[in-house]
């Protein structure tokens, strides 16, 4: 088995002419999405802090952070990239392995190719190779590798970057394979770190952990050949059990990029179907916050899992909190990124909710799904299963709509810079240069 | 269980006049050995690599590499002291879980020590901290967390530097928490690495994370306050099996300095007793290497696991092959680092030494110990059993073995240097600044 060697192989040998137009239209959305996400994060307490912090160890400034005016050496703008785009909880989600593939993979190209001159089409392609990195490894050790506790966004993103990064290096299979192992040991991020700043660290780190990976070896810095599937490699090690044959199936035939979805909701995925679902209930029936008397939801068991925060100590908790969901559903008809606020943690309504909610764990309930019960002070029950939640492969958001949300995260840009960025994003392979896009997303004034 | 809430808190709370004197003492050794190592690699392939690669995303040359004369801002230094104290595989051991903890503490250290300005007592105390938090999980979850392809220098070091670097920043318990939490999630490196140079990329890259995980922290970039213990967290995600009470027994009175121990050969430290019963047999009966028919050596099952390479493509290998070991004590009768170099792969009395080698596998030999016989050519069999490896434990170099092998590692600097060094190594306590003595690292000339 020479699985990282193949994939290496893969790699170099991809030429976007022979990729699907599906998938190049699935990568133009995903980019349209991750780029609003950067936008949005941009101005988050966690950019601030690292900017303050790594910013007085940078180098050339060479290359800009998206979304601000600062530019650093392009290896600490793909750690911020990272931080911006994956903070807010609302960048894309692959269903079948929970990874959010475009953070690490878009940052770091988006850091280079600030500081480096790359075309449209270049960018595209390795975007596309770096995420069905991500996701074939992905595919390949879900579920256990996630349930044993791996933020597998950070620890599996890392390939996606390191590829990503060492095809617009043109490297070679040997260093390629260099590149894949280098980033398998640098392998980390785990998911204990959920509702604090380090989980948006994860990308961030892997994006640069990535970038320096091809780098190195491309300067022939040589690590072991079979970081994926060795003995002591990050298949053996880290994941209890795996699939290896799925990273190198069927390639070129099929795309991960088109399991990819765009949350509606800047949270926890597996809390959408709640919002989704109480903001119906809520529409339906007309309710108002005080004429409910306590709500039950029944979730599939990750849920609770993954999201049973329901005492809230900081705002980036109440991604996690499906509490929290279901009262902002309920409450407010609606969950932007204010309603994941200090302010919304605060709010004396929402905290009524929150306490008035159970949560059931019932294995027959799906993780686009939930059943929610809810008892008015009257007497009366109203109640719905939603089977598919918004944003889901079902229900997909519609280019209008990932055209939408990204204006709502483009405050930090003129309206006539964000009609200007998301021009660029669907034309990206007709762009000369990418840092034309890049420009776009500088605040002006900046 | 708070583990890292406690071990913050001792971290915090430490007080350099309440460390015992052979403690001290040992840190002292320690550092002596630490310092040689760095300017034993200052110069291999891997640091000039590194350097011509990552040099150019440097930001201000405030601190000094140490053994070399470039500088860069200290983020970057500390990755590269890391490269250069490990990447001889040089540098202290401690038996008890086959960590090599100095790398990435000193490295870090090194590195902040040369951008700011910190007293030798400060430098000592953050330096037997970082040990002795690396010792302590080490000991927690050896020896299934090594067995299960971990390479702990790395994946473990990293707490070790951000300890070490966050007591020197003065950080809160609660700050501190955060550092080690961000220590957790940014823990990486995998054995599958060994015989390549990004063996040493670990203990540089978990410098590299751990000093950024204190920066952050002391900052407010939260992380998760359970990153040891919690049900996502390093101990349970990372490792088969664990003893959490061994991070927090004893504080104050338990220090794993006392069981480091500093290597009298450049290679992984298992095929050590195989060097030292070799070179005896030789010397004991003087034994000339075309007289040798064939060897045997009977070793503890971890050895062929770890050093089991026969085929050596690269000088680095080499230092991971019983064979090589074996052919080296009985052929030159040494084992310096220029005899883990190409010249000595391509040298054909050492080949044949290795191909006429063969290595059983003995579950009652210890890993401190080897059986080893010699067939000659006429007939004879010579053989001993080693039951205490130089070097080891039992066997500790004197304190003028590890002057010596600090000399045998100063070339880069001049004689009066390297005199000047290990002055300063052995009475770092009485420092000014730490960069007094980082300023005899110094190649004469740059």
């Amino acid at each position: 088995m020479d699985t990282t060697q193949r994939l290496a192989d893969y790699l170099v040998g991809s030429r976007l002419e022979d990729i699907p137009a599906e998938v190049v239209r699935e990568a133009k959305r995903s980019i349209l999405n991750i780029v609003g996400c950067a936008l949005g994060g941009a101005m988050h307490p966690a950019m601030e802090i690292a900017i303050a912090t790594l910013g007085p160890y940078a180098g050339r400034p060479s290359a800009q952070v998206l979304g601000r005016g600062e530019r650093f050496d392009p290896l600490l703008v793909s750690l911020l990239n990272g931080i911006g785009t994956h903070v807010e909880d609302y960048d894309d989600t692959m269903p079948g392995n929970y990874i959010h593939p475009s953070s690490p993979v878009a940052s770091a190209l988006f850091a280079y190719a600030s500081a480096n001159a790359v075309s449209g089409r270049d960018f595209l392609h390795a975007f596309i190779l770096g995420v069905e990195v991500i996701a074939r490894i992905g595919d390949a050790t879900y579920p256990s590798y996630y349930a044993a506790g791996w933020h597998s966004t950070g620890s599996i993103g890392v390939f996606g970057a390191a590829a990503a990064i060492g095809r617009l290096l043109d490297l070679s299979p040997q260093r390629m394979t260099w590149a894949l192992g280098m980033a398998a040991t640098q392998s980390a991020g785990l998911r204990e770190m959920f509702g604090s700043m380090a989980k948006a660290m994860h990308p961030g780190r892997s994006a640069q952990s990535g970038y320096i990976s091809a780098l190195l070896a491309g300067n022939d810095f040589t690590a072991g050949l079979h970081g994926l599937e060795g003995p002591r490699g990050f298949a053996a090690v880290q994941s209890p059990a795996y699939d290896l044959d799925r990273i190198t199936a069927r390639f070129g035939e099929d795309f991960g990029l088109l399991r990819n979805t765009y949350k509606p909701y800047p949270c926890g995925i597996v809390v959408h179907p709640t919002i989704d679902a109480c903001i119906q209930l809520r529409d339906r029936h007309g309710l108002r916050p005080g004429a409910i008397e306590s709500v039950e939801l029944h979730v599939a068991p990750l849920v609770k899992d993954l999201c049973n925060k329901r005492e809230l100590s900081t705002a980036l908790e109440s991604k996690f909190s499906i509490y929290h969901a279901a009262a902002l559903g309920l409450g407010r008809g609606k969950a932007g990124i204010e309603d994941f606020g200090d302010d919304a943690l605060a709010d004396p309504v929402l905290r009524r909710l929150r306490d008035a909610t159970q949560a059931v764990v019932d294995a027959r309930i799906g993780e686009d799904a939930v059943r929610v019960k809810v008892l008015l002070i009257d007497g009366r029950t109203v109640e719905m299963l939603l089977a598919q939640s918004i944003g889901n492969l079902a229900r997909p958001l519609s280019d209008r709509q990932l055209e939408q949300k990204f204006r709502d995260q483009s405050a930090v840009i003129a309206p006539a810079q964000a009609e200007a960025a998301i021009e660029a994003c669907w034309n990206i392979d007709r762009l000369e240069r990418v840092d034309s896009l890049i420009a776009h997303c500088v605040p002006a004034g900046d």
